[in-house]
């Protein structure tokens, strides 16, 4: 482990994309991180937005969106296209050798559209392989590779995918070659004990004290799967992973989650 | 020269882009090109349909397109993103290890926004830098860059660039490292000497030749910048340039325009 080089696997949300100042605070704070890094980006309200003005409906089953074609398409259009260059530009402004991926680009995530016997989500893929070997070289170029969440499954099909998930797998699949942190930034300044307390946050959360929380409803709804994927990559072989708000990347700030096994 | 290992740059427009056959047909056929490559698209209607949908109006002065901050936006979405990531997974479902990419990515294409104290022509850049040893570090891992023309100024502006001066200004960076062949596709079967009957085909088109047709103005308009641009390429470097029809790429197929220094 101490011979791997560092690897710093950031995520950001929609919060972020969909608010430009943010946005080019956290590209600022991002493009100071030292040593190798990749950023992963979620989409933000501009995908619906545009199909509202390409008169594309949004479509629903049981509260979760089906990405139909026409939906698919404002999603290339928008994370990949949109959302993704103007990041890849900002950075290359700052000094950072961005590049900007989809899982089809060096066949570097593949996944495959999701099965479910009861439902039909449309065009969503769950992520089977990482092309780490070559995310490896890039980086060894000092590329910093910035990714969508949008990718493949080898047969010419592009898919809808999880950006918490391809964070995570990118962060297992490279722990091979670097010593890798990952750092989700969403709206809250970690996982807090009290929902109604944004200041409650907890700084260092053990899987035995995850277990804790969540045995007494502390943890609940949404927070679960985020943490459960945390456990996981953890367990398959990334060093730390912090939970916090973009500031979470400013050097003095020290006001996050820190997940830990 | 003998010892440079070939690199064919292949350009298609959009005409081959809005029929999704032809772009089969002619990815089939690029796919199947041997030894380093890369691939250049321009457009296609998509561009301007999309923009119709979302109410953008395309603004004209005497003629040409002013690129305005939505319309540069709308060629982001569907260049850079709905089309190229498209191509790109179908590269990846024929085997061949496609990346596709704008001039941000990676600083492959540099250009400055263009200068007209006449006119401003809103969002175009012109070529200035071209990251040739990035591409070559690329090439030699088996990665096939596919380029949308999209670049950037390097001060986070992403400019609307010409794509066959993208193809050229790649294929004489590239000619540093390779033996490049240039290859144009486009909707005739070659330079015509008579612009009516498509069979009239000229084989061979050398410098002198050009002048001479160019001087009885058998070869006039759109034709005469294209073929400059191809003289000068062959001034600095590039090995040989064809244009032809998609149907250039078939290996049987002798039908096309070689022009030679």
């Amino acid at each position: 482990m101490a011979n791997k080089p560092e690897l710093t696997v950031v995520k950001i949300g929609g919060n972020v994309i969909d608010n430009e100042q943010a946005l080019q605070a956290f590209l600022t704070d991002f493009a100071a991180i030292q040593g190798y890094k990749i950023l992963v980006h979620g989409g933000g309200k501009i995908a619906t937005k545009t199909a509202e003005s390409l008169g594309i409906t949004a479509i629903f089953h049981e509260g979760r969106r089906i990405t139909d074609k026409p939906m698919l398409d404002v999603a290339v259009m928008t994370y990949a296209g949109l959302i993704n260059k103007n990041i890849t530009a900002q950075l290359q402004a700052l000094q950072n050798n961005a590049m900007g991926f989809t899982g089809a680009d060096g066949n570097l995530i593949r996944s495959e559209k999701r099965k479910n016997a009861a439902v039909d989500f449309g065009f969503v893929g769950d992520v089977i392989t990482i092309n780490a070997d070559l995310i490896r070289v890039l980086l060894l170029q000092n590329v910093v590779p910035v990714f969508s969440a949008i990718t493949h499954d080898g047969n010419g099909q592009l898919l809808n995918t999880n950006a918490d998930t391809i964070a995570s797998t990118l962060a297992v699949a490279c722990s091979s070659y670097f010593n890798v942190k990952l750092l989700y930034c969403f709206e809250k300044k970690g996982v807090l004990l009290d929902s109604e307390n944004e200041e409650s946050v907890i700084k260092n959360l053990t899987f035995e004290a995850y277990q804790n929380l969540r045995e007494q409803k502390t943890i609940h709804s949404g927070m679960l799967p985020k943490l459960e994927n945390c456990f996981n990559a953890l367990r398959q072989g990334v060093s730390q992973i912090g939970i916090g708000s973009p500031e979470m990347l400013k050097k003095d700030n020290s006001i996050f989650t820190l997940v830990t096994a």
